[in-house]
């Protein structure tokens, strides 16, 4: 018998030593979350736990590629804290179609597709097969609070939903 | 009795002190919207106006965070210009899903998510509840003609179309 | 008569020099394709041939803006050759919906917008009316491999596909 997904999850937050469990803080007057039909779109998710911002600088200099990875299974993290709350649990997750991963790099870092390796490892332990997805990982000049790493998500569920919901 | 859509739209349109009401040009042989069902796909908007960019330079050196808001508005008014006239009015929009916003940052600028509440404070007046957005705020390095802000956007609408309308 | 996709397809990989019919690898742990009922998503495309990556550098500096619109077509080839071979052929293919442009800018260079016109131009020569999307173009700080540009796209296809598929 397979584990469930809250336990996958619960068991990565325990890895990162961290609670996602609460209500998930974000900057700026935007939703966390909006669904069309049966998908949902997730606003940009930068590796902050309660009112701080984890992982900090530019990934090549300031940080090293592990902890921009640990960064970006955090934003990935963030995401679907985001979906369970919203979705009322992660078995709602049908397919997740896209994400975007965007690394504050240092001058000639190249290894923007290892750092959103952390993100994928995360989607794939909780959802095998229905984590697989596309992706675009990029490095970017500046983030917002100066975070390491930014991730969004276009995720397909399992019910439908107005727009307005 | 609220205003509606297209007053607070004009209303804003004056604040800034440009029109909105001609044709919306846009730089290189893409389309400014195309639609996908219920669904349309608004190409990235610069704060031009007519011919002219209004607004260029690094957000954080040249301007300052109170012209890139400003700047934010009018790549936000210029997609619900575009949505307005492809779609035969504002009234037609259901939802906004997402939008993203590229800042051309100085180095050490992080307030990319003050910069892109320009444009969600724009949505939120016209739209109401409907206006209800999922947001990525990125500091890219550079941007087409040096324009400071550029903002792309997904909207779900209330009636059908063709892929290919 | 017109020509079929497919042979236009091909004699834009005879221009360019290069074979697009083998299996295209892609950098990380995520996929390069995941269909949502009729919409495809596809990965971020660097200019990936085989093994290499064929234009690196800073558009700008390291390579000229030919360089980089060549670039960007191969980019644009690629995920052409990804739709071709998960759907089985370019004829079910609907509509372009969305490109998204990141251009590895050196200081000061602006033309991200005619970068992309190399990708548009495939588009647009493969499948005429179907070929017309939404773009937004940007210039980021660096990207995997050193690529000098990265594309994704989101697609309106024929059939109905299963999230899972």
């Amino acid at each position: 018998m397979t584990a469930s997904r809250e336990t996958l999850f619960q068991q990565i937050a325990g890895e990162l030593g961290y609670s996602f469990d609460g209500e998930m803080k974000i900057g700026g007057n935007s939703a966390p979350l909006v669904r069309n039909g049966k998908d949902a779109y997730i606003s940009g998710q930068i590796p902050r736990v309660g009112n701080t911002v984890v992982a900090t600088g530019r990934v090549g200099a300031d940080i090293d590629l592990d902890e921009g990875q640990r960064a970006a299974k955090i934003c990935a993290m963030r995401a679907l804290a985001i979906l369970r709350q919203s979705l009322g649990g992660l078995d709602q997750v049908r397919r997740i179609l896209r994400i975007t991963v965007y690394v504050q790099s240092a001058p000639g870092f190249t290894q923007q597709s290892e750092v959103a390796d952390g993100a994928s490892e995360v989607l794939h332990s909780v959802f095998a097969a229905a984590g697989g997805h596309t992706r675009t990982s990029v490095g970017v000049y500046q983030l917002p609070k100066n975070a390491a790493v930014e991730i969004d998500m276009i995720v397909a569920t399992e019910s439908e939903a107005e727009p307005g919901a």
